[in-house]
């Protein structure tokens, strides 16, 4: 099993939990946090991407992982990938170059298992 | 041996190692650490629920984990417990989730092994 | 005009301006901002020290300054102000200092001007 | 005068202050940071709203005034406004509302001055 | 009056306030932040850097104020002081500019009054 | 294979990654990045300090891993490294402890692998 799936498998296990256990308010959150992605004037892949970098600016592994997979079913390009990573690093500094490694490592992944 | 327990030995083993390495100032730090959570005018219960809000906006794990074991010998409920999550969402924002979801798995533990 | 009273007349101003513009996703979002602190298990001065709390070691004025007019409300006293304070400090750290002086000076000023 | 025109004159003042002090390290970086706003895979006007999130999630007022400008400039809509707002501020959470409140002001400046 | 004097006037007023009102940790944690910072193995001046350095990447510009003004004292050089800031800029990213051109601004005000 | 060894061989072969797939500007930052802690007016040794306090005080395991290997290696003593820590704990606050416990068990397998 790579990375990819185990991490959405253990994300998939841990969001039953919270949705069993969680109160009306942090549901409401959860449904909220899916509509701001969803197509509008700002097409799906372009909310994607101000997902993924936002989540690297903020250095979140699990974020950016999530967005990466969002953003490859999107159709992204590697150009296109580059440019957002870019623009991440350049904001968020140095400080973001492990989350930067991990995310090239998690778009390889995705390349090699479902190109 | 379960995720809260090797959590606890880790963080003891290191903390050793830290105090018996460290200088007058770090110890200082670690004792003024412990002495903002003890009971004054804010039960201690209400001191380790803030340290726990502190600790998921400021997306820090073990943090998180050491305040939950905290919260739950003290005695807090599933709904105190939600509710103190939902305001450290809503303040912390999505970036906050993979920090939420580990914190429900450990909280989810310690009911199971010492309810 | 004193500078509490300022800050609620901008805070005013733009929040109106914000609700006017924005679409249905923003207006849940700041829907749910007051849902979770109402008053539950945990009591509603509780959680406005949470909110406090998370606003210090964020480090943010403007939600400082709000939590401390809604803690003053609540009839929080100067110890159990103090000692949120201590934790917040602790946890955030000297970088926070600058904002913790401009907390007590609202304090202050809320003290003089409603006693 | 107005806030916009204020921020853009301090600006540009304290850049030719920088630039004529700075290392060549500081100067690169600056050089930098126009690069990876260029059009190239992903359009211009996507950057900047690439860089406008980022900005509001890591709440830096100067930040977001300056891409709002540019985002004014690409000819974004008060659509793809709202929707990249509503991601941030979803993502960033409510610590994020006071920048969020600035940047809708100053939304409204342009489209008063420049529309 | 400048503005390197403004702030130092706003700053010893309120840690007058905080240091009437506070409680003992809070009182004990200032103390700590002073001890930290006098000369051990690592020479005050280059403890200065540290803080200014530390305070940069986090965006205070308080905090950034304070050590530009300690430097200065310690006659760290304008190389120097250009070699933190490059190192501030890559590690922090662009976020960090705004608080880096107001930290020209107070080396640069220092310079003029105080050379 | 100790926890360095490790670190080192995975950062190694995720830079390779990166810089074979990353596109110009990201190659100009990794390249900056280099840069800024070359010897100048400020010895290696403390460029390599200002390194580690500013990746404590953000909470990079990673970041921080690095530069204790580069400091270790510029012969920096137990004294210099406790004082520097004072400093990024004081400024971090609490929430930097996790990340300070893991830099002193770095620190201690670098003095025994490597001494």
């Amino acid at each position: 099993m790579g990375k990819i799936e185990e991490f959405q498998r253990e994300r998939d296990r841990l969001n039953a939990l919270v949705l069993s256990r969680a109160n009306l308010e942090i549901k409401r959150f959860f449904s909220l946090d899916s509509q701001v992605y969803r197509g509008g004037s700002i097409p799906v892949k372009y909310k994607e991407l101000l997902g993924l970098v936002a989540s690297l600016v903020l250095r979140c592994d699990d974020c950016v992982t999530y967005h990466i997979i969002r953003c490859h079913r999107e159709g992204i390009s590697r150009e296109e990938f580059n440019e957002a990573m870019a623009i991440a690093l350049v904001v968020g500094g140095s400080i973001t170059i492990p989350h930067l490694r991990r995310a090239y490592d998690a778009w390889e992944e995705l390349q090699r298992t479902s190109p």
